[in-house]
Order: structure tokens, then C-alpha cells, then sequence
């Protein structure tokens, strides 16, 4: 069971709790309570193991690939959390003997893990643990571990068998070839371990330490077997003793900008060294100095505060906002945020428009270095997309669907679930034909770059971005000699249960967006910035494109509202038949539809997995009126399952726009219980990182009425009806605004002063803000 | 808890039984319970999960290198065994709720495990399960499962998942490429691996069929996963209801013999067309055939009965052939026995010299054909002999310490566990420099040849491996320029206490002994067998290799007994301090002494891992006297910890020649505690083949007193004082003997007629027997 509603003064609303051991649903609390740095993120297993339990520790980057029937995948390095704890020769195992005081805790504003019970084994011995963990939010390679046993009844026989082990893999897959194991000192243990294929080099180092409250005699003993080192201890523990172990481990690998030079000994000198120094501070200390960065970096700048009767919705935002900041490698340019962030196997480490279209308004409105560096990311990856392109027959940047390292291009797996009726796997179609992820990339550097006005990133990135997918959307227009058009035939849109359609609405239009935009900039860059002209035109052959553009651009078949002002989400979805959808509707999980049609059946029937026309509506919503908004929420809405976590917030922002106050907060409700809620199957494989970004939407660009259009911040708040107030922050190109919404009053605060004045836009008149504006909302 | 007393009537001392679910030794019954039929080996894994489990299924031949890092080895095939069973919401997991009437038995003689208990889930679920499972021995490639399911105390519902599932390693290691997943006909599953570097394709199929007492609704979904492929079943089970599922599955490779040169389609479809007719028979009568062979091929001709108060020891008999019989590729001479047979990882199903010496003579005197056909192994995998001899600069066949594929060569791992000093893995000498095998491999040559007369085999096979070894120690022998003699230096003898020792004894006299024997079959062919002697002239240049082997032999150093009569085990051993090995020599687990010393400091004391000079006496135990083999068994023994599960039954056999009657079977208990014991930790990694086919030398060589001296059959038996019979059977030059020993009468009757008569000693004396003769034993 998940509590929601620990924590007392300042730590109110930040404590995630599970108060009593669920055997059969682990793999909710490892994903939600995954810690991590961006760096690396460790799903909270527990220290003793389970039957389908999953254990994994990634590091962003660390990509591989088994073997050319497969992708490459985020690879599970050693596991330095397990213990085995063995007391008079019983295994500490919660489902035998008796548990009381159970309770699991992630501390949003600490960033540890602590797990607390009282166990009474089979044959009667009296045990109290306590188990803390954190991964250091201030030093990306530190893990800390801490255990405190008690022993209550009598004194018993402890036995502690734990150190590195290398034999976890990726669902049966292995990634590593195994390397050196050695103990230093009769203390230090370090694995190596080198990825088969991108032979990146990772070595994992622990060191365990005992404190006791009196001197004590451990027996030690080192062990070594395949891919794992290991010390089994073993001691008597008194009545009402305590013990104290603490281990402190670290990674390192190759792939870290700051040591891709050195050599793979040096590598294992240098984090060799760390961990003498590391285990030398000890856990208080380490921890400490890592609470100090929650506590002054993230959450003194970024917490959002609800002060509501129901504390849930302050707790959903701050989980929201605690795992953007784990799952996202703001480290390194090369990387990007997985699907699941660093929390679990699901989609293997891959990079969707996931990132683009539902995280990065949170980081280019609140911390634009990150945003910027995952924009850097899509443009180191140019030569993928290149590839892409060439592969396909186009020309320019065709960005893969699913990205993994720099030059892997399209790494989306070919194959997926089973065919009910074929008997086969499922053709999954999305990295040959799911093309909009392009225009997504596109339209994200362009909202960083209103938000921020950073000149220098559209200068060295941003513009060839624009120039590259233009050209890649010129050359993948289909002529229609009998329409006069162009048009974009068989692709998939966001609706993922709709393959080869033509003329996907959003397609369509993000495509026309993105060329429409590059002539835009075109002229900008050929007029104001010659430099940029010359490279790019050295590169790119600008002249001879942007002819095309113009010459391409009204042609390009944008569907329109029909009689009934509805968009047809592509040319044929609104023929096909209608069924009666409720029970799918009102699933448990998602999904369901499945187990009684193939996907072929479904791509006839006028069902949607997730938002797509929605979508386009949402983010070019200054070319639809009101009206067409509400018509197609009407048609579309209930034929969508929300099958996708990507689907709900944005319904939540769009419902909060069309004025439809409770929808919108009943969704705002979904979104958060996807990974938050009660469904204890939901994030097996990982938290949905874009639902979680979708989630700060919800409250920032939908309550909070913040939008950025043609340039101009927008801000029309609306608190749901249970909310007292609202408090967040963004900063709007270069200065931070606090935003405090109450049910009848905005203030905006500049409390900076990189800009004279901000200006914004609310109910259609602009306010110039110096430092504070406050005004009544009238519309309650 | 083990127990053997089980079993009435016919199948007493049949049946092992654990009568008791204990989760913390899981791997106890997963090995001694093992199910095979040669082809294949699974361990007995429960259908249910739980931690610490090691599920793998293994096909003989069936090798893979993961990479450099790592040496080839037995790839753990896709598991078809695992089920999870869910009850009102509830996992079945022992470990939970209440069990009641629990009893697990592997039948010895039908080759059936049954597993049979009633579950009250901690929600108040009452049911009854009876799981019965086999592997043809009538039809390689045919497993069997029947699970029963009876509701007692209300209706439930009950979900099955069960399928094929690839995520299964080798200890964190994937051996094989995903390859395609498949449903047909809405019924049979189909999965296809790979390995990744010996290319070898492996076609898993399954199909279930429920059984009800009447008609039913059973709800079923496909699903696939990475590797895995899967029904999910659904029904409801009324109050005192019974249901049955049968699972037939199969396996069928690439390497099989029979389909080498067809095409992965056309695998898949033999391999489709099989499951189809198997699963249409059912289990009870794909059962029944498997039990006709197990009860008409097997124990007709193979058991051995011991009349005694101790049924253990008949149990353990039964358990010794039972496990000989599963383990043993009887099917393909490409390929051999593993020193874990096909019960687990230990050793990665390599072949040591544990066939030859150990092994070997169970099938040399019991079933011939079998015994040749692990002979020609080595004979076909002299390529990988020439291939070491070569890389060492030697010249012949020189063969691998751990033997896998025929062209692996030497696979023996270079790195071990953990040095306690130094910190880093122990280095294994073994592949390098463990070189007696070679000659092992001549002495069980000669030894079969010896008992079956197979003149074929020699003009083949045999005489070949006399040359080739011979050859090869003619090129390992070191001229010693000051004592005129060739000495054999830096080896390890048996004992691998002892590393880069000189003059090993074992290793000196069976080179010496391997030459001699080349001489003599160099006269015989050349005077006997003219086309022998030219096609192997033309391979091996004869003439000039035994030139050089009459110039060497007599120079060859054989260690001398000193004036104690002790034969050194080698150059130093006798100088070597010695320390009070009590401790270790009481010690519960094997290799305690590793604990306090590392292997560099165990080399500097007297004490000996194993059986070393002693199997050099048992051997070749026409060479020494009597007063030899007591003054060295009397300053060995004490020294000997051990350690090795090849040990104890070369000294049981030995205590028996050396009249210590008590300590004979005394140490014949212990051998057969070595997996059928109570220690709950011996079997974790598979069965001790070696030790298996030692407890048969026990019995026949030791108290049977059955030997062949060179060449001639000799019959002493010394029954132990608590048996009151001992009847076996053994096959002489053709000829079967039926053997019985009573305290003091031996009777041998000669079943068949190849010859006349057979030939044997006893007690100096030769018999010759044509239909029956009956000895009294006066030495009672």
C-alpha cells in the first residue's frame, strides 16, 4: 500500500511511504522510489531479494547492443544494493516470520530512501532494522547505503554476505564481458566490467565499514565467483546491541566526458581513489553534502506549491518534479532522458519526442541549461538523422524515432507483443513510418528558444536544426497530381493504433509548421546573421532549399475542420466504423482492447490510443478557434483509451482551456495516479518520464494558464476548485518570475533584473511587469 | 529433508524423497533430482519461483563462448518448466500460507518426479496439487509435466501462466540470440535461440491441454515478451473439483545428429510436427514408454542388489546408476560426460579426466556400446589434442585438462576464486599444466579394451591413442643431463594442492606406463595388423617415434618407495613442513582451508587435496606390493582432506584391497553422502559425476572385488559386515556375468554364450566358467 500524506513541518508533502511490504507488487516501489542523479539512477529493489524482483543500475550513455537481432539498450551494471542478511542461519526474508512497523520511505526533499520493521524470524529471533540509501546528488558517482540492526530478544548469530555483483542483466541479457575483480587493502572491492559491443569500460568499487557501540569481532571473508566479488561477514550481535554497517560504493566508466581519456587503469586508480576518500567521509557526511543540493539547488528554486485539502496533489507535483531531476542526464550533451528515465528496462534507455513535446517546457521554463543541453543532444545527433533520411530515400535530418547514442540513428526494435490472431509478433511500425518526432524537435528549440531568447544556442544549434528538418520534410512531400497538393502518405501519427494513414492532421501540420519557420529563419540568419548564413550554406545548400520552401509550402495539404468542425485526424479515419467502446474505456489496465483485436482490426475501427489531433491543437493553438477546439475534444476524446501515459495531461491542459474546470482537474487526478496511484502494476518497467513531465503542464501551462504564443508569455491561471492557492516559478528570457495564483488573484513577481521589465499577456492585455503585478481574476 | 526409505513392493529403494519444503537449500533436489535421459538434462527446479533457484535445462553438445573473457560452455536452453500458478489473486509460494502432506520423489526406477501437497493461501484458499514431470528415455527430445489442481473448500479462480521462456543464463550469461517466437494453431508455442558463437539453432516448442471433470470455461491469452513466449490461463474451480494440465514440450537442435543437415525451417517443422503428436498421445502414455525403457533396458540389465539392514545404501546404488544413465550423451560420440553430468553449471559441463578414471569403468563392464562411444569422443577430438600439444611446443596428442566442443581444445578457465592474500582471483594451472589426462585417457582405452575385447576399437581408435600419446610424452619428458635420467617437472599430479611440482608420481609412471603399452601395440599392429600399422605410419611417422620411445622408456624417472616405503608424490612433497590438519580434516564444507591460507601457502605444506599417489596404487596396483600400498595409505590418508569428491571412493576401494574392511565402507557411506547426503550445500552446482561412478567402483571394484589384471577378470569380494548380499552384473569379452556375493559364498553365472567360457582369478587361482560356479569365501 502507498501513503501519501507523511511528513511533518517542513518535510510535509514530500514523503512518499509504502507502510506495509507487498511480495507481489515490488516492482511498483523500485520504479517510483528509484533514486538517482542523472548520471546513473538505481531502481529501489530492497536489500534482501525477491522472487521477481528487479534489479537494475543504469548509467545514462551506457548503451549496447547484444547482437544484431536486437537495439541497443540502456545496459544494467553491476548491483552493488543486495545484501543477504542471514540471522541464526534464517535469511531475512519478509515474507516468512513476523513484520511490524513497516514502512518505506522516499524523501522527495532529501533524495533517501529509508526502510524501517521490526522482524520476528521463524524461530523467534527479535530484530529492528533500519535501511537508508541515497545516490548523491552532489558528486554523480556516490551511492551510500546504511544499515542499522538491532537485535531485541537474545543474542544472535548475524551473518551480512555483500559486495559487487555483475550476474544482473537485461532481462536475460548480458551486456558485459567480465573484467577484473580485486580486493585492495582487505577492504576496497572493484569489479570491472566492459560492454560487449560499444566496449565502454565500467568499474564499480564498494567499501563496507562497521560501527559498533562496542568493540566487536567481525569475521570477514572475501569471495570471488563470476562477474561478482563479495565479502561474507559473520558476528554475534547482543541483546539490545545495535550494529551499523555502512557501504559506500561508486561507477565509473569511459563514457564520462571527464575521463574518456584516460586509460582503463587510470579509470580504476581514479575511482579507486574516490572510494578511500568517499568511505572515509562515511554516510552522514556524504549524505549530507548531497540534501544540501536538493534542499538549495532544486527545491529552494523549483518546488511548486498547492495549498489544498488534499495534500496528494502537492505530494504529485513534488514527485513530479523529484524525478525530472533524476531521470535527466544534465551532465553530458550527449544524452537524453529515456522513457522511463533511469527507473527501469521498459523501452530500453530510448529517446522519444517524449522528451521534446512533454518534458522540455519543464526545463526551458524553469532551468534552461538543461533544457539547452538536451536540445544539444538532438543536434549532436544530426548524423543519425542523416542517416535516417539516406536510408529512407531523403534528404536532411529525419530524426529517428527511437534514439539511443549519437550515431546509432533509428534504434526503435522491429518486433513487438504478440498478434492474437497471426500467432506472430507484432510488426512495430513506428521507426520506419512515425515521422512527426522531426517537427517535434524543431518545434521544441523554437519554444527554448522563445522562452529563453538565447541567441547563441539558435546560432550554433538551433537554426541548422530548423534548416536540416526542413529540407528532410521538402523532400518527404508526395506529389498529388490530381489534388495539386502535397501530401504525407503512409505514416503513423501520435495515434499509435493508426498505421500507414495518410495525411495524419498532425503530421500535416507540424510539418508545414517546420518549413514555414526555417523560411522564417532563412531570412533572419541570411539578413542579421551572415556568419551563420555562410556555414549553414556551406553545409546545407540553404539558397536551393529555401526555393523549395517557398515554393512548397502552400501546397501542402493541411486537413481542414469539416461541416461538423471536426479535423480528420488523417483521410480516413473518420469512415471507418464506430464500436462501443465503454468497456475499454473503463479498463483497469491499459491496453485491454488487445486481448480481443489484433492491430489490424483496431487500425479500422475509429478508436485512438492517445491524443493526436489533441496534440495539434495544444501546440499550434493560436490556428484553431475555440469552437473547433470544443468539436473535436467532443469527437475525439471519447474515442480516445489514453492507452498512452502520454495522452492525459495533455486532455488536462486542452480541458482547462475549453473551460471544462472539473475535467480538467479529473484528469490532472489520472495523470498524477499514473505512476502515484493505487494500480500497482503501472510502472513496472519504469515511471513514465513524459507523464511526469505532462504532469508539471498540467499545473504550470494548464492551472496556471502559462503559454508561450508567437513569442509572447501568456498567463491566465485557474485554480481547480479545491486549491487555495498556487506558487510556482519560471524564468522568462533570463529573468524568474514567481507566479502565485489565489482563486481570485495572480501576482507575478520579477525578482530579477536581467530585463528591464517582463512583459506578459493576460485576457488579451499585455502587463509590463518591473517587479510586481498583481491581478483579480474575475472569471471564478 | 531428504529421506530414502520410501518405496513398497517393487519400487522399494527406488524412490528419494524430500518430505519437506525448504527453501533455503533449493538447489539440493534442483541437482540430485535431476530428470535426463542423456540428450538433455533439467534441473529439478519447482514449477514455482523462488529466490535463490537455478533453473537450467541442457542439451549435451549444445557449447557456447560468450566471449574472450570466458571459455565455452554448456548454455542453459529456454525453460519450459516454470509456471506461476495464481490463486484468488494469490501467487502459489510455499513459502507462504500453510503446506500440508508435502512430498516431493524422484522414482529411480520409472525416471518420474512427482511433487504432491495441500496449499491453505494466507486469503484461506484451500487446494491439493499433484505435479508429475519426465524426460523420455524412450525418445530424446520429449519432456513431460501434469499438473493436477483440486479446489477443497470453496470455488476459486485460478490463473496459470506457463510457457517457454529464453531470459534464462548461465549465472548472468546469455548464450543465445533471440530468434523468432511463434503461435500455432491457436495451441502449440514455438521458440527459436541461437547460440551466439557457435551458431548452433535451438527450437523449443510446448503445448497445454487442460483435462476437467467436466465441461469448462478456460479464458486463454497469448502473450510474448523478450525471449519468452506465453499462455496466460484463466477459469474458476468449483469447491472439490480437480483439474489437469498437461505440458508437453520439446527441444530439437541443430546439432542433433539426425537433423545436422537440414535447414532451421525445416527444424522448426519436424520440431512442430513432433510436439503436435506428442502432445495429441498425452502424458500417461509418452509417460508410460519412457518408464518401458527405464524398467525393461535399464534396470533388467543394470541394478545392483544389495540385501542389508541399511537400505540406504541400496538407494544409493540405484541413485548412482539412475544418475549415470541421465547423464551420459549415450546418443552421439561428439560428445561426453560433464563433471556435473547435466545437472547444473559447476565445471560448465566440461569432461576432465573424471570419464576416464571414474567413470568409464561402470560402462566399460556394464553397457560396452556407451563406454566405446565416450572413448571415440577422444578419439575424435584428438584435433584439439594436436591443436595443445602444439601451442605447449610438445609434439602428439596432448589432451585438454576440461574438454568441450571436439575442436575446442583446452577450455580449462585460467582465473578461480578468490585469493585471500592477495586479493586478486587465483590462477588455475590445471589447463597448463594438469597433463595426466592424457595418459587417463590411454590406461581407460586399454582398461576397455581390456574387458570387451572390441578388437574393432583398437584397429579404429585405440591403437591411434596409444601412438599419439605416447608420442606426446616422448616429447614432454626433460632430459636431466646430471642424473642421467628423464624427468616430467612443473606439472600438477591429481593432488591440486600441489602446483608446479617435479616428478609427480602418478604423472611419471602413467607416461611411462602409456609408452610402454605403445611399444607393445607398435609390435602388435606392425606384426599383426599391417594396415593398422601403415595408415597410422603415414599419420604419425610410427617407426621413428618408437625408436625413440625404446631409447626413453627405461630412463623415464619413476619415484621409488624410500625406506619407510613411501613413495614420494613428488620431488618436494616429502620436505614440505607439516601443520595439524585436524580442523580440516572435520571440516563441513570442502576447501575450509582456503579460509586461512591461499593456495601459494597450502603449496608449502604437506597436505594433499585429494587421492594422488593412491590412485597411482589402485591403478597400476600390480606394480606395488602390499607393504607399499599400507605404509603409503597409512602417511597418506592423514594428509589427504579430501577435497575433491574424486577422493574417497579411490580410497574406499583401496581400504577394501587393504583388508580395512570398516574403513572401506565407512568411506563408501561417506562417497555416497556426497550428493545424496544431508548436506544440504554439496549439489548447488550439479551432481559429482565422478563420485557417482565411484560409488559403483565401490561396490564392484571395492567390496565386489571385481578387477581386470592385465587382461585377466578377477573376482574377490568382501561383503560388509551389515550386508547379507550383493548381486550385480558385468559384461566380460562379450559375455554377461551375473554376479553374486553372499558373506561366504560367491556365485558367477554366465548368462550368455559368446564364449565358451570365461575366464577369472580368485585368490590366485584361475576358474573357468561355463554356465555357473559357486565359491566359498573363507575369510569371513
Amino acid at each position: 500500500m502507498i501513503r501519501y500524506d507523511l511528513g511533518m513541518n517542513e518535510e510535509k508533502n514530500f514523503i512518499v511511504t509504502e507502510d506495509q511490504f507487498d511480495q507481489d507488487h515490488l516492482g511498483k516501489c523500485e520504479a517510483i522510489m528509484v533514486l538517482g542523479n542523472g548520471y546513473m539512477g538505481i531502481r529501489s529493489a530492497t536489500e534482501e531479494s525477491y522472487t521477481n524482483e528487479k534489479r537494475d543500475t543504469f548509467v545514462a550513455g551506457i548503451f549496447n547492443r547484444f547482437d544484431e537481432n536486437e537495439v541497443t539498450e540502456l545496459a544494467n551494471i553491476a548491483d552493488v544494493i543486495q545484501m543477504t542478511i542471514v540471522i541464526d542461519g534464517e535469511v531475512l526474508d519478509l515474507s516468512h516470520g513476523d513484520v511490524s512497523d513497516y514502512k518505506r520511505q522516499l524523501n522527495l526533499r532529501t533524495g533517501e530512501l529509508t526502510r524501517s520493521f521490526t522482524w520476528r524470524s521463524p524461530k523467534g529471533d527479535l530484530l529492528s532494522f533500519v535501511f537508508r540509501r541515497f545516490i548523491s546528488m552532489d558528486e554523480l558517482h556516490t551511492i551510500g547505503q546504511q544499515i542499522n540492526i538491532t537485535a531485541h530478544n537474545r543474542s544472535m548469530n548475524i551473518k551480512i554476505i555483500s559486495g559487487i555483483n555483475g550476474q544482473v542483466n537485461n532481462s536475460g541479457v548480458q551486456h558485459f564481458s567480465e573484467g577484473d575483480k580485486r580486493l585492495y587493502e582487505k577492504k576496497f572491492l572493484q569489479l570491472v566490467q566492459t560492454t560487449t559491443q560499444s566496449k565502454i569500460d565500467v568499474v564499480v568499487n564498494t567499501a563496507h565499514h562497521f560501527k559498533c557501540q562496542e568493540e566487536k569481532q567481525i569475521a570477514s571473508l572475501i569471495q570471488m565467483d563470476r562477474r561478482k566479488i563479495y565479502y561474507e561477514y559473520d558476528f554475534e550481535l547482543k541483546e539490545n546491541e545495535m550494529i551499523t554497517l555502512e557501504k559506500i560504493s561508486n561507477i565509473y566508466t569511459s563514457r564520462d566526458k571527464a575521463y574518456e581519456c584516460v586509460s582503463l587503469k587510470e579509470l580504476k586508480t581514479i575511482s579507486y581513489e574516490h572510494i578511500k576518500a568517499a568511505s572515509e567521509e562515511g554516510y552522514p557526511e556524504l549524505f549530507e553534502k548531497s540534501k544540501r543540493v536538493w534542499e538549495n539547488e532544486i527545491w529552494a528554486n523549483q518546488d511548486i506549491q498547492i495549498e489544498s485539502d488534499k495534500d496528494y496533489d502537492q505530494l504529485a507535483m513534488r514527485f513530479a518534479i523529484y524525478h525530472l531531476y533524476v531521470m535527466t542526464p544534465m551532465h553530458d550533451n550527449r544524452m537524453n532522458i529515456a522513457a522511463k528515465g533511469l527507473s527501469g528496462e521498459g523501452y530500453k534507455g530510448h529517446t522519444f519526442w517524449d522528451t521534446e513535446i512533454f518534458i522540455l517546457p519543464f526545463w526551458s521554463y524553469t532551468n534552461p541549461k538543461v533544457a539547452r543541453s538536451l536540445l544539444e543532444y538532438r543536434y549532436l545527433s544530426l548524423e543519425g538523422a542523416h542517416k535516417k533520411a539516406k536510408e529512407n530515400g531523403y534528404e536532411g535530418a529525419m530524426f529517428p524515432w527511437e534514439s539511443a547514442w549519437l550515431e546509432d540513428g533509428e534504434v526503435t526494435p522491429v518486433w513487438g507483443a504478440a498478434d492474437i490472431i497471426t500467432g506472430k509478433p507484432t510488426k512495430i511500425w513506428s521507426g520506419f513510418i512515425e515521422q512527426h518526432v522531426t517537427s517535434d524537435i524543431a518545434f521544441a528549440a523554437w519554444q527554448y528558444y522563445k522562452i529563453t531568447h538565447d541567441e547563441e544556442f539558435m546560432e550554433n544549434y538551433g537554426y541548422e536544426i530548423f534548416m536540416d528538418t526542413a529540407i528532410f520534410w521538402t523532400s518527404r512531400l508526395e506529389w498529388n497530381e490530381n489534388k495539386n497538393i502535397y501530401e504525407i502518405n503512409d505514416v503513423v501519427g501520435p495515434d499509435e493504433y493508426k498505421e500507414h494513414v495518410n495525411n495524419n492532421a498532425f503530421t500535416n501540420y507540424m510539418a508545414h509548421w517546420t518549413i514555414k519557420n526555417a523560411i522564417t529563419y532563412y531570412k533572419t540568419i541570411k539578413e542579421t546573421r551572415t556568419e551563420v548564413y555562410t556555414k549553414l550554406s556551406q553545409k546545407l545548400d540553404l539558397d536551393k532549399a529555401y526555393h523549395k520552401w517557398i515554393t512548397v509550402l502552400d501546397q501542402i495539404y493541411l486537413p481542414q475542420a469539416n461541416e461538423e468542425l471536426i479535423i480528420p485526424q488523417n483521410d480516413t479515419y473518420l469512415d471507418l466504423k464506430c464500436i462501443d467502446l465503454t468497456k475499454y474505456k473503463n479498463q483497469e489496465h491499459v491496453g485491454s482492447m488487445f486481448k480481443e483485436y489484433n492491430l489490424e482490426q483496431v487500425n479500422e475501427i475509429q478508436v485512438s490510443k492517445q491524443a493526436d489531433t489533441m496534440i495539434l491543437l495544444y501546440l499550434l493553438e493560436d490556428l484553431f478557434s475555440h469552437e473547433v477546439k470544443i468539436a473535436n475534444w467532443n469527437y475525439y476524446e471519447p474515442k480516445t483509451l489514453h492507452d498512452s501515459s502520454l495522452s492525459l495531461s495533455t486532455h488536462c491542459v486542452l480541458a482547462n482551456d475549453l473551460g471544462q474546470y472539473e475535467l480538467a482537474y479529473d484528469l490532472f487526478g489520472k495523470a498524477s495516479e499514473i505512476d502515484l496511484g493505487p494500480n500497482m502494476k503501472t510502472s513496472d518497467h519504469g515511471i513514465h518520464a513524459a507523464s511526469i513531465g505532462g504532469l508539471w503542464q498540467c499545473v504550470v501551462n494548464g492551472f496556471g494558464g502559462v503559454r508561450m504564443l508567437g513569442g509572447i508569455l501568456r498567463i491566465e491561471p485557474h485554480l481547480p476548485a479545491t486549491w487555495k492557492s498556487l506558487r510556482f516559478t519560471i524564468t522568462w528570457q533570463g529573468d524568474i518570475l514567481d507566479i502565485t495564483v489565489l482563486p481570485s488573484k495572480l501576482k507575478v513577481n520579477k525578482k530579477t533584473k536581467k530585463n528591464q521589465v517582463v512583459e506578459f499577456m493576460h485576457k488579451g492585455e499585455i502587463y509590463s511587469c518591473e517587479e510586481e503585478i498583481i491581478l483579480t481574476l474575475n472569471d471564478m
